[in-house]
């Protein structure tokens, strides 16, 4: 499999065409951005650690019937994926209050919601990713009534299973942000990555974050706890 | 009737208590604000519009039984009114983009939305009145969820009842914002007012703005498109 034309570069991968039109190469960059891009920076290693989470939490995702773009991990940074086009909506998962929810709505962080919050955002960063809620998604042709309802089933499968993965290991899953895609043939899927770009996740005994929130708070220490949460999350431990 | 303590002074209006713990007595003022309070001014006899505006809107939707705590028109700028707790959720209805919607998603102002957008605000100015989803809303405790469905619906039957009504005036509904209150009984009717300040209202005819954008927008004639709406309002066009 060799990598084709460049699809998309985006803050964090890029995205290759392969001979075969129904699949692409992810490439895994160490480049980090925060507040839509304000904040820029490198994590070492990073691109490395989140190929190999992305490719771990995806196949166990799999495994309970998660559909996912994910092939197979092709080298340390590259992965093989399905071709899909990307529904222009970030899904959000808070388990607890953390980030921009806690500041938005004046709250402290690591208040348990009650019920789990999920949240779209539009995909957008010129607008910077507003939040969308789901006539809004409707009216402005994003999505059906029927893939909303699709991708939040979905979206509570994954928080489910990944709670638990993650609390086996030692980490709380605080929220995360994902992203589906569509198949030529209509059906969709789990798409983008799972990984501490991406999740909040506190280390479940002294409450340490082992997440992005180190870069973007300068927290210090941020290669250190990518490469905790590499070696916990690729341990044996069961899911 | 007599005006007793001051219960709360906000950017429009002043709410008084009454010798009846049951009404308080409504004050419409001239100040206006937008955008938050970081703009102000006034407008000559707002106050006078938005009282008889009101009240002659919130009749005409009491006589097709939505509920509100309108009682009766005490004065120019007065009128006797239920006491409610109001509930800290702005909802607002949205027939075409316009506005901080408009901005938000990046998209031209007049396209007509379907279906219909409700969204709800945390009434926070301290925040900025962010948005806020149905999950969000129950999480932070601040509705049930029967609540924001009786609230739903009350906003679409508002909606429904108030686009005919301005229809028959020459005036498009473009969107608008209410709030809505709880009765000691845990009743929820609709409170706050509805007038060319919690309105968009567009000349059918000249497309021109007959509200408060006139104000925010510096588009001049802004005591002149009060006075207009107020005489279309308080015309006998039948409802």
């Amino acid at each position: 499999m060799t990598k084709g034309e460049l699809k998309y570069e985006g803050k964090a991968k890029k995205v290759y065409a392969t001979d075969n039109p129904e699949t692409y190469i992810v490439e895994y960059k160490d480049d980090a951005t925060a507040f839509n891009a304000q904040k820029r920076g490198t994590i070492a290693n990073k691109g490395i650690v989140n190929n190999a989470v992305t490719s771990r939490l995806f196949t166990y995702l799999a495994s309970f019937d998660v559909p996912t773009h994910f092939i197979e991990q092709l080298s340390e940074r590259e992965q093989l994926v399905k071709a899909v086009k990307i529904i222009p909506i970030e899904v959000i998962v808070r388990n607890k209050t953390a980030g921009s929810f806690a500041k938005r709505y004046g709250v402290e962080e690591g208040i348990v919601l009650t019920p789990t919050v999920l949240e779209w955002c539009y995909k957008s960063d010129a607008l910077g990713d507003p939040p969308l809620n789901d006539v809004t998604a409707i009216a402005l042709g994003l999505a059906s009534p029927d893939e909303l309802e699709t991708m939040m089933d979905l979206a509570m499968d994954i928080n489910d299973g990944l709670i638990t993965f993650f609390a086996n290991r030692g980490l709380e899953l605080i929220d995360f942000k994902i992203e589906f895609g569509k198949l030529p043939s209509g059906e969709i899927i789990l798409a983008d990555e799972i990984s501490p770009d991406t999740c909040r996740l506190w280390d479940t005994a002294s409450g340490e974050r082992m997440d992005k929130d180190r870069f973007r708070r300068d927290l210090g220490n941020v290669e250190g706890a990518y490469q905790e949460v590499f070696k916990r999350v690729m341990g044996d431990a069961n899911a």
